[in-house]
């Protein structure tokens, strides 16, 4: 099968290139990149010297269309949103890594990403595809909405409590923490090295644009759900986010019952892996990977659990969901292409 | 004056080497660290060659009590406390940089240190040297304990709206991370170059010895407060803490009376910087600098104020505040010796 | 086939394990390290979490050549001579990744490594595993010295030159740099996190061990070649090594001339990556693969050539040459198990 | 002595602002910027939060000569020229840190910078600043141009040994390297924290433009100096240079005669430090100070003598050295301002 890839110098784009250079079903048949058409991706992108003949080119709808089979669009929010209609009718199954098709609710792109929002039916139509949570529609699906990374991470611990309702709805704090990378390759004061390096920071409070997702997502799983209290900060390290998640737990939960929601939900589950109590990930053990790690502990104290989810922000977080949910949208092995041992240290 | 400092090549050992060096009324007159001794100081720390003659020597109480006005002691928790009656005895005014002396309720630091505690008649003399907070007791001191550096950020952002009721006491959340060389000199797997970098770990979940020590003050300032959540983590950078926290405000309480209640503590403080409503300071803006910089906001949504406090844990976080402290016992100006500029980039 | 691994735990022993994962041919059966026999290796290893279930062993030489069809030694030199010539009569074959088997004088390996060295019998049937520069004795060898990573970064750049007369022999500079994680996983002052970061040094002056090592193969190439320059520094990144060698051209010797020597020698070979002339690769270019890029332009105003050499110490520079080598020793297509991609950024 | 400061917020600018806000003798009194005049300086760089009540300006000469004594002129080379002409006119003294002034040789600023050169007459004025070296012209200097920060570190090394000829003048390899600081505050491809984190990089391979200036200097000492082989390096870290120099020494020349040289040139020197045979500096034993330490060591083998020096590139290399030089100028303490203590770790 062909697949292509719309923006494929950017951070998302090349981890895309990364991870179907060795997936067995896919092919990539055509890389677009405005800013560099006419370049080999290969001179751009000087890790993938002599790995690829392929040439950037402009973006073209009709030859993706008769190209491939699926297209994954790694662009910037706000951009995706203007070449979806015209992909969508010419028939090639859509994944769209951006937050352009994410939020359901009428107003909520607008107000949080503070531009015109996409088309409402194509808003409509896509599926969310947090893949674990989502499978039967995202199996479906012609037009897919990749997850943000900070909802992946946070989603992910969240949701089997979320779920089961162990926790109260009205108190959840997520402190989340994300690698440089995550602001995308577009260089800037902020992601200079000697301004970022030994340096940690916090950003967007309480604006970030991932917060409806994340929210609209709790939602669907228990109606009750009350806003969360969620932060951003930036680490000086290239990849990683881990979400801490302090949220307070029903009154008589146990740790068994919460490890036992755990399990349930992802025992067989290929790239969520349970960590249990009280023994925790770092960011690097699932560097390079699709997984997902989680661990958890309650604080008797003050009754709140401590949850902690780690992703490769490029992978889990961006690149490598999409190839899960692409695998998904075509009845492959889940896990081609994305049998990956994390690189550490 | 002359002063000494034991354990003087441990990090907060050369810390304070550093700032005394420049401190226009201290001279360090002895240094003393048992692993090293006979060894000259700038032998064992090359960033010193040729700025000190000093030798270091075997740990002598007698040599302390006749050289010196002050010793601080810059040792592991568990070891200050069986110098320090010794030299209380003899009449020198001691600060203590480790937790020995901090804990001031029967059986909590045995709990939490997991060791054997100091003596209580020693613990209840000992002043607690959060600079800003407790200087007519600092001033007349003989003995202080020194606060830890999370407890020091912490603090520090939380104690105004603590003491003026702003915030509820039962629903505080501080998610605070921590430069690697909070972690101490001694070398480990966990400090190891390459398990560190491009990492970010949580430890000591819900069992941070610095939990009592910040729930202690709270109290001090608000019986009822409750205890916290509060969690720590590693980054990978050598210096600097920042505290996230998570405060439910009262009712009503308005970003104003927020504000209004950090100027009318800080605003003639040296070392707090205040950087009001929705100004975030980040960990490099404080860096080699005795610095504390508050920012903050309030999210409508969830009724939460969101407090970020950053300090470099080594100096107002351990040595910085202790050479305040010492100003303050020893009636000097309180900035003698630290008027730093931050190192940025 | 199945192999062994001795030493899983180290950091090329981890790697191993990483390369061995996904390679197509190869079983790892055994898993053995002496200070944590007994312990699953994905709990010594939390990156393999889930990803295993070897139980690590005490080192058994019965047990290797009852399972194994080829073991791998990953011990710190000094150790693996001891294992070898019991391992070599019981008929597996061989791969030493330690020094112990390289140096072929008589004396050279006691000067240099201040320690016994192994049996010259081992030492002479040992094959010296650069694997572009020595398939046919690497395909019949029974017993592996696989190269040092320094040497391997360096011979790859300089063997063409020097097999071909291009440069002086009695002129070579070579200064070259590592990330911490060539230091190895036991931790020390010098790869603490705080001692290492934003922190430049130089090692072993002129007394580094894989100098005889170099020069062995230089002078194997070119009987006149005589001692080189070589200078070590620890750079505060995790992996990668860079050679930047700098090099007297021979009279008259022109871009096109080593350009041509490059092509000719590399221009099949899987993991040479040839930049081309005042191309120059950068160590992320290669991370976490078994690629060697090589850059190189003449400088006319010296009539010295600098030539660039990248590699990732613990993939070319350790575990993944000796997966090549593995791959040639036992017939297997070259690429099999070492198809990645860099992980960048 | 008032002084002022153009180029304010860049890296050169904030160090000076750093140094001289401890400078007993030395007042700022304006500070310029034309990208962002009007700004408070403290809110363009936030660690300044509060310790400046400075107001950045316009450009403008007379308002220089009016209030300044002396003016840093802390720009990128090609601007400084400029304005060079229009301040000497006005009888302020001027300090130039760019590369402007530096080279007096006709035809070489434009054959390494790509840009036109300064007028003769004021490249020929400038003193050149390197302060150890050049104190008698440096005191009745009135134009200055400061040295580049890898000239500083290079020459300092090797000057005692050109001076008094143990060295052949040959043949001088000097490998450098550098934190990305010294690429200045523009933000671009190169200097984004997720593309130079975890990686090495070469540069402006034998085309860097501090190689005349190095060269010029070194005939200076040794009218014999032939052309030098000159490599720089891009190191994951924020601050440092260290210039590794590989000279051949002179026949029969031992240890003892090279220490000796270095010991009478700099036994009196505030700010060199020697660290005397085999006993080599790393980059953070300077930080944040204005001292350049130097080790060195034979090596018998090749006749070769391998000298480190390191500095920080944006203090001895930058701000730290012109400081000395305004002290110099001024009849002031040559260490006023800048007895700094490195900040380790």
């Amino acid at each position: 099968m062909n697949v292509s890839v719309v923006g494929a110098t950017g951070y998302s784009g090349m981890e895309l290139i990364r991870l179907l250079a060795n997936h067995p079903s896919f092919t990539v048949s055509g890389v677009y990149s405005s800013s560099t058409a006419g370049s080999r991706l290969d001179a751009e992108n000087k890790q993938l010297h002599g790995l690829t003949q392929l040439v950037l080119k402009e973006y073209n709808a009709d030859e993706i269309a008769d190209t491939s089979d699926l297209v994954f669009l790694a662009l910037p929010s706000g951009i995706a949103k203007d070449l979806v209609p015209e992909l969508y009718e010419k028939n090639v199954k859509i994944i769209d890594l951006s937050g352009d098709l994410r939020l359901k609710e009428h107003g909520e792109y607008e107000q949080w990403y503070k531009k015109p929002a996409a088309k409402a039916e194509y808003v409509q139509e896509a599926v969310y595809g947090l893949s674990e949570w989502n499978r039967p529609n995202i199996g479906k699906a012609k037009l897919l909405a990749n997850p943000g990374c900070y909802p992946t991470a946070t989603l992910l611990a969240l949701a089997p409590l979320a779920e089961q309702g162990l926790i109260e709805s009205s108190d959840v704090i997520v402190d989340a923490k994300s690698g440089i990378s995550g602001a995308g390759k577009k260089s800037s004061n902020a992601t200079h090295y000697a301004h970022a390096n030994e340096n940690l920071s916090i950003y967007k409070v309480h604006k970030h644009q991932h917060i409806p997702e994340i929210e609209q997502q709790l939602r669907h799983w228990n109606s009750s759900f009350e806003p969360i209290m969620f932060s951003t900060h930036l680490v000086p390290m290239t990849r990683g986010i881990m979400a801490t998640i302090h949220a307070k737990v029903k009154k008589g939960v146990t740790s068994k019952e919460i490890l036992d929601a755990f399990v349930q939900k992802y025992e067989k589950e290929p790239f969520v892996r349970l960590r249990g109590e009280n023994d925790f990930p770092s960011t690097k053990e699932v560097y390079g990977t699709n997984f997902c790690d989680i661990g958890f502990r309650i604080d008797e104290r003050t009754d709140r659990v401590t949850l902690v989810s780690v992703i490769d922000n490029l992978v889990k977080g961006a690149a490598g969901q999409a190839v899960h949910n692409a695998n998904i949208m075509m009845g492959l092995k889940e896990t081609e292409g994305l049998q990956l041992v994390p690189v550490f240290p």
